[in-house]
């Protein structure tokens, strides 16, 4: 486990086949550490499977540790990019919940394998990990400010909720998108967003139970 | 990364004195395995650090991975233990649902080595993370269909809102508990709370915003 982090990642590649190449490293280690472990994830299999020699492997990366950090960095674009798609369509911020939570289930049914890098990435890079958690909860606290400012959500605690509502979809996915690899996700979905709507709380009399 | 489990443990010591022994063991390897990590981890350092003989350790273990699931139930046994002393005054679910919430963020704080052995266990058995979460959620789904049928909480998806629960503490708890070592717990529990009772809907009007 290392907490040092070298000078910054090498500089990118200057040519778009580089590009590919080390997208391709990327692409296999994704595969490799998502299957093995980060321990058991040798660069030899890894620069095998993306069909470059080793020696190739350090144009593009330091260690192992590097590539770990980029496959985090890779995943919380990906997610993002995944999640504004998704709810690029919302007409207000509960509507973008429910999309959300959909769609957060369905990226990590599909990709299991950057699931587990980021979850792993805690044990080989805690500032990596931390970093990745903090950046998704800063974005998630100006989005509920906002909301709250529109009257869209109720007033509350936006940190504390930021981080619960990771909490929620975190936990859901791992239990409807990883253990269960094959069940369908949509009852998942809106019985998570019901939660995240109204709580578990008893609701009072009169008041629509769920929108 | 071993998958495999070994023929369960050995047998539990005989005297008093070998329970002390294994227990200054798994003590001693919380310790070490919490800020080292399991593979840096070694049993020659948790021996020393219980003061036994290296051979001692395989009397009571087969292996560092066997310590590691013992630390897993271990974590499960006192947390559970603490969120029934600490919930054993509430009046009904959402007000154990409160206590419960300030309580596991107070044993996260307190137990931040555990809480590490538990995160880490995914990556050296994954059977016996996954057990852990399950058994759980099983008891925690349990409550919550006795308390929807007592009308203490409103009526909805049980498995998934046991799930989603898990979540928001975990994700809470390391938020509060685990980055933020020192700060006051209260006002995030309080925040929790609001969120688990309500939720971030907007609020029909007349509803008392919080309980």
């Amino acid at each position: 486990m290392s907490n040092l982090h070298p000078a910054g990642p090498l500089p990118a590649p200057k040519t778009q086949r580089g590009e590919r190449t080390r997208q391709k490293i990327l692409d296999a280690a994704e595969r490799e550490i998502g299957a093995r472990g980060f321990s058991d994830a040798s660069i030899a299999t890894i620069t095998a499977e993306a069909a470059v020699a080793q020696g190739t492997f350090y144009l593009y990366f330091r260690s192992k540790e590097e590539v770990l950090r980029e496959l985090v960095l890779r995943m919380g674009r990906r997610l993002r990019h995944h999640l504004t798609l998704a709810t690029a369509g919302a007409g207000d911020r509960m509507q973008a919940e429910r999309l959300g939570i959909r769609a957060f289930l369905q990226f990590v049914r599909d990709n299991p394998n950057l699931y587990r890098v980021v979850a792993e990435s805690q044990f080989v890079d805690p500032a990596i990990h931390r970093a990745y958690y903090e950046e998704f909860a800063a974005g998630y606290r100006v989005g509920l400010e906002e909301a709250e400012s529109r009257g869209e959500i109720a007033p509350g605690h936006a940190e504390v909720r930021a981080w619960a509502l990771m909490g929620v979809t975190d936990m859901v996915g791992r239990r409807y998108a990883i253990y269960d690899r094959d069940g369908p996700l949509d009852a998942a979905a809106e019985a998570a967003y019901d939660f995240v709507a109204h709580g578990i709380g008893p609701r009072a009399a009169g008041r629509g139970a769920k929108t």
